[in-house]
């Protein structure tokens, strides 16, 4: 495996990598690697035969009060288990490199780039947006796979690759958990013991509501609401839970058969996000 | 030459030149085709040997109270001319192809889009680079070629080549002129007779304007404000005469050295834009 912090470096190995016929995949990555990335590469190593990934802590899409210089940094692990899954690069620019001067050309996301996750985050969606692009511009990849956990970030890459016509395949892949039900994130190495002990109330809340809605249950505001009480009984500061159609997530009706529950909370000081999709049976 | 209209063929033919070893070139445009579309090509074969050109007039750069329906379309014409200068493809898409739904991702311009052409045709930046972008994905050409003739289009294209990392050469093409110094534009043929006859008069004030700059003079804004009151003699309506740095359009001082001329006017029904540049000797 070969670490590359160049444009042009990069863009010469994937150059001779495509004369010899490979299908690149990438795995756009901000480091702090853990098992979901691990099954992020297990997913494009499906989806082709040549693999980069890159590590790269976007300043763009956190807003000045975030985590940006917290953020964990965790390099040389991070190669580590990019080399031993198999990846073929490992593309690490630092900012001089993807962003020489003030990023001012910037991909305007949706309405859908407002909401949820770009509403408690300001500009995340936007911020995301441009430096996929950007990555996407570089690496030209044929795939690239991003994980359902980042449900909202999955729907906006595929909006935008659809959009701006990119001749890549968007391949996502299934979420991660620890034994507990807990998304594996990199933020959970945020939390305190008590703390994680308790993180995984977010995904049985988010279960509870799946199962009463396979059960028939349509009344989505009621239940939104009560996961928010149970979070709140247990200590937990919720940003939202929203039940929403799969395809847009706009607000389903009751003859809508893919719906996908998603929350968002802080436990102590750790933001927390998870999802479950629930496929339902035509009543 | 081939006249596609569906991305897929157009891509199955690129990835056929593109295996052959050609490096492929991109003129876009909007039809209605002039000399001035002419010169962007012959610019396009001495920077490659496969030449796509684009006929796509493009909505979302039109305001609501703009020309988009009367804009000139000449298609057959258009493709004539092509053909004789050596055009490989034209691709011309209509608008279920470019947009299939409402365009909602869309390239976000910095401070520089919203000035001159962006104040007076507010979005027409973001529609231009939106649509670039789109057909950049679509024909992925080694090199694309834009007349100076539309100076600020030039330069939001630079800049959203170079920070999005879009892995394409810009070659930029002077402005052909008619006889009397007229720049070539598709809006000429709105002109009436007696419009046309004074329609030079732009390039002329840019000339004397730029004239007084190479001679030394500095005090920019009375060069400016006696150029708008020399086209307002001429019954012109002006929207601006600007005299800006080359590199980025920003206000010059008196040590600049390379500088450009702008204008807008509108004479009769009519809007056209002109500009000059002037390279000065250091004093």
């Amino acid at each position: 495996m070969e670490i590359l912090t160049r444009i042009d470096a990069l863009r010469a190995r994937l150059s001779d990598a495509r004369r010899m016929g490979c299908r690149v995949v990438f795995v756009p990555t901000m480091g702090n690697l853990h098992a979901g990335h691990m099954s992020l590469l297990a997913s494009a190593k499906q989806h082709g035969d040549y693999i980069v990934s890159s590590i790269f802590v976007n300043r763009l899409q956190f807003a000045p009060n975030e985590d940006f210089d917290r953020y964990p940094r965790t390099f040389e692990s991070d190669c580590s288990m990019l080399a031993a899954e198999g990846a073929h690069i490992v593309f690490a620019p630092d900012e001089t490199v993807l962003y020489p001067a003030p990023q001012v050309y910037m991909v305007q996301t949706p309405q859908v780039g407002d909401e949820l996750e770009g509403q408690f985050r300001p500009g995340f969606f936007r911020g995301v947006a441009t430096v996929v692009l950007k990555l996407f511009n570089i690496v030209q990849p044929d795939a690239a796979v991003f994980g359902k956990k980042d449900y909202q970030q999955l729907l906006i890459i595929r909006g935008m690759v659809n959009q701006l016509a990119l001749p890549i395949e968007i391949v996502a892949s299934d979420t991660v958990r620890a034994i507990d039900g807990l998304a594996l994130s990199s933020r959970n190495g945020y939390l305190s013991e008590g703390d994680r002990a308790r993180a995984s109330d977010l995904y049985k809340v988010l279960t509870e509501a799946a199962g009463l809605l396979r059960h028939g249950r349509r009344d989505f505001p009621v239940i939104e609401k009560q996961s928010v009480e149970m979070l709140g009984r247990s200590g937990w500061d919720t940003d939202y839970i929203t039940i929403r159609r799969q395809r847009d997530l706009s607000s389903p009706d009751a003859s809508d058969e893919s719906l996908v529950i998603l929350g968002a909370a802080k436990i102590g000081r750790t933001r927390l996000i998870d999802n479950l999709e629930i496929g339902l049976q035509p009543t």
